[in-house]
């Protein structure tokens, strides 16, 4: 299929590997792309540059925003989440209408220091993915993925043999089985999946990061994840 | 040990009698022990009145929460989130001064229906279990179990063989330790418990409660729980 995905960081560049290793096509979308490929230095965590990555990733393509919404049939918003709105804006409400926006971000609000807290106005009664939804009726927001390290989102058999959770919601069922469609190519399997319902699900599986950044910061180690076991 | 449960509804109830099965004496606190003993109907959900499972639970003794706290060498408040400060202000903080408060409630907001969300101003860069422990100082709080349902929380092995997991966090290591003992005798196995540091994990702990609720409507079923796996 055709994907684009809104965002450059490490969560977009997992998922672009992925995704043209399973044989779609993708291209990525950003702000500016001059400015993207004009910076060498490695990031604050001491990952090369996007530039670099790119040099290296050759079936990924970069585009604007709009360029990479025109093209894909399939959106994947792996942006921060305090830049999601912006960013799906400025791809243009036109050419992400009709389409699935697959939402992996989080509204983390890292202005009060480390751990990042969530989005006052994004939390409790609301939550990113409905605002996504509200502000973009035409489109078809599934969120999910939104729970783990990113390494695990495209390769859950990574730990525990695959037996963990992803959660998933959204409005539309036929847009949610094709996003189960593309977990499963993940290698996330059907027992896996907990299907949370309507959009408004979203305030549940955002409101888990507060735990998992608790988790990872007590065990130093980012490569695990929740199992619903009954 | 000489255990005060703060709260006479199921989840106090569930741990008195869990707790005297196990050899405990125990005392439930209430706001007025002739005013709780007079109610004989239902409650909403169905379930006998307290002063019915009063009568056929001998080994538990009812007091005001006053007399519950001077009585137990360890407090569980197992109030109503909205009530729990209140409450444990009845108890009488120079009664329990010095002693292990075990926090296993939630800070739910019922006043804007169902599901309910999360109390504001005891959510996101705040939470009930470090609002108890900034009124009560000289109490050790240790917040646990509050995320599963209270079947679960004194009998884990009802669900997988005992194999999920139990978060706890609190300031003092040696309190914590206490209460590790306590979920040990309950059946929480050591690989079973996830500690997480100081009270100010008590955030992603109670944050968990919205999915936990949006699972539980959308499965239908109360027994499950969280397992970390990596």
């Amino acid at each position: 299929m055709k994907i684009a995905i809104i965002g450059t960081g490490s969560v977009g560049q997992t998922f672009a590997v992925a995704l043209t290793t399973l044989g779609h096509q993708v291209i990525i979308g950003t702000r500016n792309v001059e400015e993207k490929l004009s910076v060498s230095a490695k990031d604050g965590f001491g990952n090369p540059s996007f530039s670099e990555w790119y040099a290296s990733n050759k079936a990924v393509k970069l585009g604007t925003f709009a360029e990479a919404a025109v093209f894909g049939d399939i959106i994947v918003n792996a942006t921060q989440g305090s830049h999601s709105l912006n960013a799906l804006q400025l791809a243009g409400s036109e050419h992400i209408k009709g389409k699935i926006v697959i939402d992996i971000a989080n509204p983390l609000d890292f202005s009060k220091g480390m751990p990042p807290s969530l989005i006052p106005e994004l939390s409790n009664t609301h939550s990113l993915g409905e605002e996504i939804q509200n502000k973009f009726p035409e489109s078809f927001v599934v969120k999910t993925l939104n729970t783990m390290w990113n390494g695990l989102m495209v390769n859950p058999n990574l730990i525990a043999g695959g037996d963990h959770t992803v959660f998933i919601c959204g409005n539309n069922e036929e847009t949610k089985t094709t996003v189960k469609f593309l977990l499963h190519e993940f290698g996330w399997r059907e027992t896996a999946i907990l299907d949370l319902g309507d959009i408004s699900a979203s305030r549940g599986m955002e409101a888990i990061l507060p735990i998992w950044l608790r988790i990872w910061t007590t065990t130093q180690n980012g490569a695990f994840n929740f199992k619903i076991v009954n």
